[in-house]
């Protein structure tokens, strides 16, 4: 039976992107659809995936002194309600629970689209002076929100992530706390994900309901499209106010504490196929790849392959690699697409005639670049391909960025770049909200970003030639 | 304000034993109510001890093989229903989303209660080939159950778990997962928490909704209740009729697989306040407490005392362990108190005198020891003593345990021994449902297991005078 197994085919992304990406999906056995519309399983591939992102991304929270909370999935609707633009914001797409077991209840109660009213209605019980400042909270769970056309990891009804919360005795500390985070995330999509990402900071169109400000992290997929990576928002005292946090201050006044907030995805996992995938499957970063090494032993029905690879797995083990080996039935072939499909970073094969040489075969996935390594070396060249997998991926990444981003100035040559090249495309802008509704309607466009990096493209605005207050980023986005 | 301090007083358990647990939930900032009737809200320090609770088993699981995934939180009513004990057993907890935005939904959903519908649901579509088997999946994430009453972290409407499911080609090997997990289960709570427990079968009256077995690890807290720690469910195939789960045979024939489930919860964190503290406060076991070593410097305005303390804290850091140091400007009272509060397994102190001599004070929180160590010889001393901590209070649960076992071989006697002693009570069983009632009517209490370690303590049920058929645990349980 397994020896018939045929290599499961994939659309070509030139083909059909979206179809391309969901055969990924569902072939590399990453998610699958559940019976509830518009929910998704994570399967135990595409979960090893989340659990890496997620042992990576907690270590760096907590080296900067961010504690983990679990709070109530439920939130009666009358505490949602009591800041007006976050309800506003998100009260389309709440899922209610209205009936515990079989009696109605009083007040419905809301799945968490998100937590700023949980945290603030703790800490309006919890804190009290300025010595208990700051609280650095996040939390891992899940999120419902109502969408209404859904994609694996892009857009699903219940998503995973993590949300960071946090006060401050002042503005500058949560203004400092807003933007470590969004560096944080920014290290992490390219250190970790090999994702180069564009920072900056959202349009008031664009932010978080009921945030001062919105930092992102940008990232561009294989099919020049926009996406979002990771968000950062800065609150004031805004919320704090709302739900009555206060403390007493150093001037034994009661004060109100800034707040933050910022959160990412199971989306990444989207944002990594997307940036990195090609047309025999997955690409994966070492460093969150489930598998970062698999060998396969040739001809192993000879006398000592399959102990000489199976040392290999030992060898790579004891050097803290994630390791498998595969000595099924399934054909050479089967073998090798197999572990394409999956995005495996590194295959290394060891047959009879690499034995009397004292050697192995070391095959990238992202390149298919392949090195015949003397067996003495293997963990030293092992960690240096694993490291040249990376820096590749992320130097393709980084090119497709850099040629795909394009200076208009006007409506209609961004709209025009826009359709030949796809990308982002960056004018300059006077800040005004009718520009940014009129670039949607004729170019098709939303605001992705003001980068951080500003250039000067020009004096006035691509939209209305008033003049302009900055340089920003459009894109076309998931 | 802070020198003002005073030390948080707590009920003697002596006096009101139910107080005494809520003050240490509380004191100890484990957990806080929500503003959600029933709900409950992990604090950052209860928040930690779950998460090395967590990291530990999660270790465990995956030595054996099995894997983590994520199904979605709502279950259609109609896929719940498809196996009526299950259905039957859960129905009056469940809460139910009936709205999604401003919609109503044509099926209402359960907030999941259990997962074994959705596992099924997803193996009835992924599952092919017993080649695919065994499936060993888990998932860490919080359930509700419309409790009418809780308390913390022993019932709450919700609360956080582990639920292993996995499916097999056989009987046998679903029912040898079934008892290899209540061993990993029994080992978590000796090894790991210190805790005593009974290993032994549910009665067909207590066990798990839908299951054609149930095992269980119970154990005795300080008031001599008995708490329900982990139990390990055998399915036979029922639930795979229900849910067609099918899968091509060696005989190429299509079969139904046999399959398994098993939970463990933050009500751990009870069984840990409840077997260990004391009028102090929380008593952790080193192996899942957030903070494993507290060091208090004595005198720190003296010259060096700061520089000495810190310098323990890197050495102890370096050797792996979780240390913090308090040298804030509360006295060494409030801060010795605070930090048994806590639980903190090991304090060591270093102060001016210490230093001369070249040696620290280790004071341990179970019983209160002090030895005074050569500094040259900190980290093997902070080893020994930790480890001594753990053995001391696994003795005296051991002991509490041991001494709270009585045979009965009467009802009337069962009452008398419970009452005067609490603990459990032991007695021959004929296996008959009336007897359970009757028990439960005269004596108070319920059936705890049968333990896999059977005793002939006589020919007869101790409730009806038939012939008896198992040695069978009653207590009064949490």
């Amino acid at each position: 039976m397994a020896k018939d197994k045929k290599v499961e085919q994939i659309t070509d992304m030139e083909v059909d992107f979206a179809q391309w990406y969901t055969d990924i999906c569902r072939k590399a056995e990453l998610v699958e659809y559940a019976s509830v519309k518009g929910f998704t399983i994570l399967r135990p591939y595409g979960y090893a995936i989340w659990e890496n992102m997620q042992r990576i991304m907690d270590g760096e929270f907590k080296k900067t002194g961010h504690v983990n909370v679990a709070m109530p999935v439920l939130i009666p609707e009358s505490l949602l309600k009591k800041e007006g633009e976050l309800v506003q914001g998100f009260a389309p797409e709440v899922a209610w629970v209205t009936h515990g077991g079989s009696e109605e209840l009083e007040e419905r109660l809301a799945f968490r689209p998100t937590s700023e009213t949980m945290f603030c209605d703790h800490w309006s019980r919890v804190l009290h002076s300025y010595r208990e400042l700051p609280m650095l909270y996040n939390q891992w769970c899940s999120v419902i929100r109502w969408e209404k056309t859904t994609r694996p990891f892009l857009r699903s009804r219940e998503f995973w992530w993590q949300e960071g919360h946090t006060i401050h005795e002042t503005a500058e500390e949560a203004r400092a706390e807003t933007e470590q985070q969004l560096n944080c995330y920014a290290d992490f999509f390219e250190k970790v994900l090999a994702i180069p990402v564009v920072r900056g900071r959202k349009t008031d169109k664009e932010k978080f309901a009921g945030a001062e400000a919105t930092y992102t992290v940008e990232c561009l997929m294989k099919d020049h499209k926009a996406l979002q990576g990771a968000t950062s928002h800065y609150f004031g005292d805004k919320f704090s106010r709302a739900y009555d946090v206060t403390f007493t201050g150093r001037d034994n006044k009661l004060q109100y504490p800034f707040q933050t907030s910022w959160g990412s995805t199971t989306r990444m996992i989207g944002a990594v196929i997307m940036a990195h995938g090609d047309n025999n499957g997955l690409v994966l970063p070492p460093a969150i790849a489930p598998i970062q090494v698999i060998v396969l032993p040739v001809a192993q029905h000879k006398p000592g392959v399959l102990e000489a690879a199976n040392a290999l797995v030992e060898r790579l083990t004891a050097a803290g690699l994630r390791v498998k080996i595969d000595d099924s039935d399934n054909s050479m072939g089967w073998k090798c697409a197999q572990y394409e499909m999956k995005g495996v970073p590194l295959r290394v094969e060891i047959g009879p005639r690499d034995m009397e040489n004292g050697q192995c075969v070391l095959v990238r996935r992202n390149d298919g670049e392949k090195t015949v390594v003397a067996l003495d070396t293997l963990e030293s060249a092992v960690a240096q391909q694993l490291q040249l997998v990376h820096d590749g991926m992320f130097e393709k990444a980084k090119k497709n960025l850099d040629e795909h981003v394009f200076a208009a100035s006007s409506i209609e040559e961004a709209k025009e770049l826009q359709e030949k090249n796809g990308g982002f495309i960056k004018t300059m802008w006077c800040g005004d909200l009718q520009c940014e509704l009129d670039m949607k309607e004729k170019a098709g466009m939303s605001s992705r970003c003001i980068p951080f990096e500003q250039e000067k493209l020009g004096e006035v605005c691509a939209c209305c030639g008033k003049p302009a207050k900055h340089m920003i980023y459009w894109g076309v986005a998931y």
